[in-house]
């Protein structure tokens, strides 16, 4: 019998969407106000979800607090009250839009987490915005 | 590496649950309350949730204010503010529980969206009760 | 100590604004939507909040589950799956505005409650719109 | 075309986290606060989904109504403002983790459901920590 | 000028209501469900809002981090995952309703905040039941 | 009778706590993460309350369509998707601390509405925090 367990956490960070590749009038047309060039900012709420199979002796599919201490290492600690755009490694030459942090967050985790459970992140951007990856 | 993103929007309508073969009497008695032929509302809260490949140039599955102005031409001009049984075309032979104003919503969305994206329907009729379709 | 003790609950309404005293042309332009002949809907919040002294024998203000029934007895059940404007006496010729609205459950709910009880009536139309009053 | 009906509910529960075939000491340091001995408690939160065809009479996949009832019998009724350790059958001898509660919860209620429909539960026990089962 | 700051906290516990002046039977009675004498439990959502001026200084009427820290030590630590009427030495001879939880807050937090700050205590027990106690 | 009407809106923007009297040292003490030199951000939720007469001719105190428009030229417009610190007058020298954005805000619409209805301003900066200004 699987089971998905989920854990909320949440970030707030700074950043700025921006394609250097591209003239500025091409990015403000592409990404309109997301490309403020001082930054603007959300409160990121993330839920991380992780299936397998319920271990008989504790009835946890995983222990919350561990994932709960990953979730801090992995993601609020290096991305919490940050700009996304200067001051991490991850995004200096990747566009920090939700799928992107999705995905980085999701590859992060993955390296960390036991290889016989399965991982999905979801990550909103806004209360109306949010994305979800699942591999 | 697919991404699902989702986009939240709303609408306030009237309707009433009513199947014109069967008499007053059974209508009453499946549809209880829904079946008051003067109508009552609900709020409705829609998830569109659109899935494909991340644009690398972009780092979006798709433009967010794209979607967003395709839910509103698509969904909030035609049903906001409503009476979805005597105003909307798609109501007026067919019922409008939550399973099929969802359905309906589907196919209108899914005529104007790309052929590689999948979609998926979330509609709240209140905050207890919601229903999703996905194909 | 005087301490607030609040319930919520809900009910899902049709209605119309309207003033039967004006054009057509003056209500379209100043109700816009909401005008709608055929009527638009939505679920109701209402939260009840009642202030007195704690009883010291039984450690509340008021029994909450009293206070959930007369809101059954005196809001839901009148107005729960209803159209406002035809299927209530309160609504026939006041504008069912959400001022009124929640000016009528306060006089409702005022002649039910202990004179020694303060009260006061929170009403969200929408997530986004909603009403207090408090005497 | 299948479509997925949810229905919310919930329930206030006490219970502890304890394994007794382990020490007092590895239960401390495994489950943690969770094994208090005095219990400690939860407001659960329960979304409850369904999947199947819709009914082309009814509009219906299933009527809430009915969906709402057997939610109330089967897990309202037993495990509301119970502590689930001493008050319930089932957890005399299995551990109440969110986990194994809703895995509970998936087999009572998939008793009493039409065969024809798949079923998922969703378990909130506190807003950051929830479980889904689904078979 | 005036400005009030609030900041959210929680924290999980069991209860039961009970008088002890009364037989068993008028306790059920009046406190029904809740009387359960292995206890139930819920998921307490704390809001304690602070009011005074703002410290030109740092634009802050109160720094949230010290709020947070406070609440952490006066709420949280001796009331998270424990019995109330076990556990706690001011619930041991006091009925935990809602109002004496809040009452109870209010007392302890007066006490290590600074007497030019107003205090208010909002205590949700459950989403649909909450109280507020302002002095 | 007077009753609050309250409209909910939001916007997303960059900030950084600093005060330039302090040294770099004692901002860090003080400020925290909030003071890194490259900015984080938020989703601010901003409710605006309006407290006055109920129009008998319209059964409103306020239109909210006026309120909602209000709220979007005087704070949606200038401050969304915006860096406070770089990008608006009013955060140049004046420390955007949820209080000091309050109060601006407070200031803007007070300025736009009649002078008989009274303005209350809740700013949330995270689903924890939270101010709330009224005069």
């Amino acid at each position: 019998m699987e089971i998905t367990v989920s854990r909320k956490a949440h970030f707030n960070a700074a950043h700025r969407l921006h394609n250097p590749d591209w003239s500025d009038e091409k990015n403000r047309e592409i990404f309109g106000k997301c490309n403020n060039p001082n930054y603007h900012g959300h409160n990121y709420d993330l839920i991380v979800s992780v299936t397998g199979k319920v271990n008989p002796e504790t009835g946890y599919v995983i222990d919350m607090k561990v994932l709960k201490d990953l979730i801090k290492k992995e993601v609020e600690e290096p991305f919490d009250h940050k700009n996304l755009n200067l001051d991490t490694e991850e995004f200096k030459t990747l566009n920090p839009t939700a799928e992107n942090i999705a995905a980085v967050i999701w590859e992060k985790l993955r390296k960390v987490l036991d290889a016989s459970l399965r991982l999905k992140i979801t990550l909103y951007e806004t209360k109306r915005n949010f994305v979800e990856i699942e591999r």
